[in-house]
């Protein structure tokens, strides 16, 4: 395959998966897992695996497998892939550019004549982006045991739809959700590729990298009281202000975030009554702090624990997620093997990074994104760097599989 | 009626009426339009009504006006009342007292052996706070021409049920909704007594004043934009975060507020797209500003849209109420009368505000919170001040009606 066809074959792909899932309004992506443009989405992966000839499993989860050999007879393979779903309003390539290239990767293989040594899959992981339901990277988290199927059954999405409903609607059994030891034995490496969600490698002027770790990464929750009172009336020496209070706390968080060199964001908010005369009795923000350096994580959430405190308020964890390092052996070789490619550490979850945490050797390739932007309509990227990407991800199959042309 | 009959009286009506619309977890009132609360509410008062042989009418919007004496027969009579509606986990004062003075009051004239030398009603105003369907004062804009019919019907409640569908579920007829002049022909004053929403009588040391005026006061909306991203990868000197920039807004209107001595608050806010690893793409929050002097709050919104335009922000204007004045020599004649009792302006918006509008000489009284807190579980009034808040509407009757004993 020459590098011009598989140019037009990844414009053609994209241009099929365009229209799937996207809002009119706003142009970004609605894909939530078992919804009908999810459904769309397995219909197309579905197809393209048999287009190729590839064997489709589901596993106990419903995520997708399509496998080119069969890792049952001839041992542990390699795999390729991301997910399909999206953040609300989201891009167009985190996810989906992860498995539209694993696909052209077997083409190319096959346009140069070589068959892997040991079996190739590609897999498509359901709810990754946990939008619907709450929870990120489900479909991988269940299978390796790391997120217990009682509560990912009971999980409701936003009309009060239980996962457990919304998969016997599409046709599945969640009875048979939980860890899958089987599928996972068939995994011998996890590599994922995926749209860089900031701007480093514009920065460093290089199209593609290999990723080294996902950074340790928490979120909290910031509860503050106020004393609910008439905004016509009240005395402003005599209002306790919860929202107030919030100002301050989002304010504390940018500072602190920005001495200490991480990563924090408040993005969630509840404020009560909520009334517009009415004196905010009660604010809560959800606090996302990451960062290469856990104590200095720990640091913002000490300087927010403190001006909360100014105020009578207080922080509670939710989640804690130590550094995830991808196998440094493999990134190593993959980023030699690829030429000299940058090596980058990133803040956002991936299930290479679960998969890792389960034992599974995992190595993750970002493809350059010029502004940086992620989980916004806004998302890009080149059609340049994408089949470059699917370059490398051909390059790393090679390498790993010992399929010489 | 003696003294201690009054508040025996008044403790068992208070009594009585405790229970109706109240939350069990909270402990507030949610006593919201033309619900099944509001309904046992007007129950009772047609019941107090009846127990008095007073004529109990209608009108167009179904405010409750009972009679003692024929308005129609011998012209325009004093009106007394207030509301029995609440804002949501509001307290049992705002409103009610008023309501309950008002029947005690004719009760104190007949234990005198007295009869007004013209005819003395008594109103219960409906959906005074609008919790239920957003604009506050509806009974008596709608009846003064203030609230256009056609866009109160088709108001919404947080269930999309449309005022008008919750008229015809309470058996009345929302096509008959509309300005009301028959009605307000039988008004020729209005006294309306409530609690005091501020401490300004707490710091006075007295337990009831005439007031004077409500301040002007307006609502906005700011509007900030952000630019939506990933929580996780985004560096923070690329982004474009909403959220921050209502945090900035949020402390602006406060410390504007304190510079130029006006009351001004956010209680409401949203925020989008609300993702806690969502960076926000857009913030709005409602200002309400309020002040006896409207040069000060116009100056207080210039504050805030010059921070809000450092982000790229804007303020519309919502609303805006010039002050209105109650009848200077209704309430001077009040208070001398009274004994020399205080005089009080205040932020909060009151149906004798609106029906003072619309031409009808009006006055108010108010009683004593020792705390200061209103629209809250915790507001209170002394039984006490209450009584003597009675007393002083009696005296008003008195004054107005030459109903001497």
């Amino acid at each position: 395959m020459t590098g011009t066809g598989l140019s037009a074959d990844f414009a053609a792909m994209w241009a099929h998966l365009a229209p799937i899932g996207r809002d009119g309004r706003t142009g970004g992506y609605r894909r939530f897992a078992w919804s009908r443009s999810d459904h769309d989405l397995r219909e197309w992966f579905a197809g393209e695996v048999a287009r190729r000839g590839l064997d489709l499993v589901e596993d106990r989860m419903g995520n997708q497998w399509a496998w080119w050999g069969d890792p049952d007879r001839d041992g542990p393979g390699l795999v390729l892939g991301s997910h399909l779903d999206s953040v609300p309003d989201g891009g167009a390539y985190d996810g989906p550019l992860g498995v539209v290239s694993a696909l052209l990767a077997v083409d190319a293989l096959r346009a140069r004549g070589v068959t892997p040594d040991r079996p190739l899959g590609i897999v498509n992981f359901v709810d990754e982006e946990g939008a619907r339901f709450g929870i990120a990277l489900a479909g991988s988290r269940v299978i390796t045991g790391l997120l217990d199927p009682d509560r990912a059954r009971a999980l409701t999405d936003a009309d009060g739809i239980t996962m457990a409903e919304a998969m016997r609607a599409a046709g599945r059994d969640p009875g048979a959700m939980g860890p899958d030891p089987e599928t996972l034995r068939r995994v011998g490496t996890y590599v994922e590729l995926h749209v860089e969600q900031g701007r480093a490698l514009a920065d460093l002027d290089a199209p593609v990298a290999v990723g080294t770790d996902i950074w340790p990464h928490g979120r909290w929750r910031v509860d503050l009281p106020g004393e609910a009172n008439h905004a016509g009336t009240t005395r402003l020496e005599d209002r306790r202000d919860a929202l107030l209070a919030l100002a301050g706390v989002v304010q504390e968080v940018r500072r602190s975030a920005e001495r200490r060199g991480c990563l924090a964001t408040v993005g969630k908010v509840v404020v009560e009554p909520g009334g517009i005369n009415a004196i905010a009795s009660h604010a809560t923000a959800w606090l996302d702090a990451r960062g290469s350096n856990p104590e200095a994580v720990r640091g913002v959430i000490r300087d927010v624990t403190a001006t909360a405190a100014e105020s009578g308020g207080e922080v509670r964890e939710e989640s804690w997620t130590p550094v995830t390092t991808f196998d440094p052996a493999l990134a190593g070789r993959l980023a030699r093997g690829l030429g000299g490619i940058p090596l980058l550490g990133t803040g956002a979850g991936h299930d290479a990074g679960v998969l890792t945490q389960a034992g599974v050797p995992s190595a993750m390739l970002f493809v350059r994104n010029p502004t940086g932007v992620s989980h916004s309509p806004a998302e890009q990227a080149d059609a340049a760097d994408c089949v470059r990407g699917i370059d490398a991800l051909t390059g790393v199959v090679i390498e790993l599989t010992g399929a010489g042309a």
